[in-house]
């Protein structure tokens, strides 16, 4: 029977890969720079959001799609940043986001008028590593109350992602966190992460963060797409 | 495609059931409390056994059953508290344990020299929530680092669980977390939850906890199996 039961999860990862490829070549085409945030539940993705929507929504055009296993709560906090839709993907239990619900969502953006998208996923540092949605990256957050052994025992998701930014910087003090050790064990599962430390709460990092955003939304206007 | 999927999975589930069953029988049978914990990776659940294991080891036979993606880091952690096999679970990516892992990982067990098995999830919010290990009772952690909106975000792991532990409690005056609203929120989605606050790291809210293992373990041993 586990035949069986691989046989069909790589049919359908087949599946899911190939409308990934389609919503990549979309937003290529629209020269869309787009995230797919990875973590934890509660390690910071909602507050981090807010803080960018908030930052940049003036400055260029942002689309939010959130991800969640019950409530749209994230993307009702999200709105209230942005004139722009936020679209809330409920998935009812579902442990991950897939590429045809971030189809689906497309057809509600006009990616021609969208510089950036902003995809947070389901809180959960395992599934949703497997799964390409046809974003530009994956970044993984990882909150320093996680503890510095997190990118071992979870490698998968630092291995797919470009970006990793650890939160909650500001509870340092508070810890016995071996920051220094964080790093190390991350770089260890993947040697070219690019790091980002902050506290969306104080703000401390958050420069940085948005600044390799507007680079990453500057590089993707440049593209001549394919 | 999806009904496959679907057919599959329901017999993937109702294959897991049947063999937890049996777990749940064995560990009745031989008078053994056991407690199957889950929660977010990083959420404290190796530290809290940690804890309980240095507290109650001299006192009872406690056996514990470690689930990791990778590494098995926590086993090795445990085991520094206890002269008894520690045994670890390496699911290498999988999301959570399942009831085949734990009846292999009893084979090593002799639950008639055990009083308390301690089983501690793969780090994952979501999925571990559906599969019947044939614990006594599941256990949700999760760390007030999180947010007081998790149980709504993830009922189903509130909704399986008996007993919730609220964690890291230390960190409160350092965080704009909502107590009150956390456990308003968690009994929203399972009024018959019992809730323990603690702090492994400090030890305050121990007492209470270690008197509640106790108490389920005499229980459990004046039960007469059936």
């Amino acid at each position: 029977m586990s035949v069986t039961v691989i046989d069909v999860r790589e049919r359908v990862m087949a599946r899911n890969d190939e409308i990934a490829r389609d919503v990549r070549q979309r937003l290529e085409a629209a020269r869309t720079a787009s995230f797919n945030f990875i973590s934890s539940p509660g390690a910071g993705k909602t507050l981090l959001l807010e803080r960018t929507l908030a930052a940049l929504n003036e400055e260029m055009r942002v689309a939010v799609v959130t991800g969640d296993c019950q409530t749209q709560n994230d993307a009702d906090r999200l709105a209230r940043h942005t004139d722009r839709l936020v679209q809330a993907v409920v998935t009812h239990g579902g442990c991950h986001l897939d590429a045809r619900q971030i189809e689906t969502a497309l057809a509600s953006i006009d990616l021609h008028e969208t510089d950036l998208l902003l995809i947070e996923n389901v809180g959960n540092l395992v599934c949703p590593a497997a799964w390409d949605l046809g974003e530009s990256a994956k970044v993984v957050l990882f909150s320093i109350t996680e503890g510095e052994d997190k990118p071992l025992k979870y490698p998968k998701a630092f291995q797919v992602a470009k970006v990793a930014v650890l939160t909650k910087l500001d509870l340092l003090p508070h810890l016995d966190f071996d920051l220094a050790g964080a790093i190390r064990n991350a770089r260890d599962v993947n040697p070219l992460l690019r790091f980002f430390f902050l506290s969306a709460r104080s703000g401390a990092g958050m420069e940085d963060w948005l600044a390799f955003l507007r680079a990453r939304v500057t590089e993707r206007r440049r593209t001549v797409p394919a």
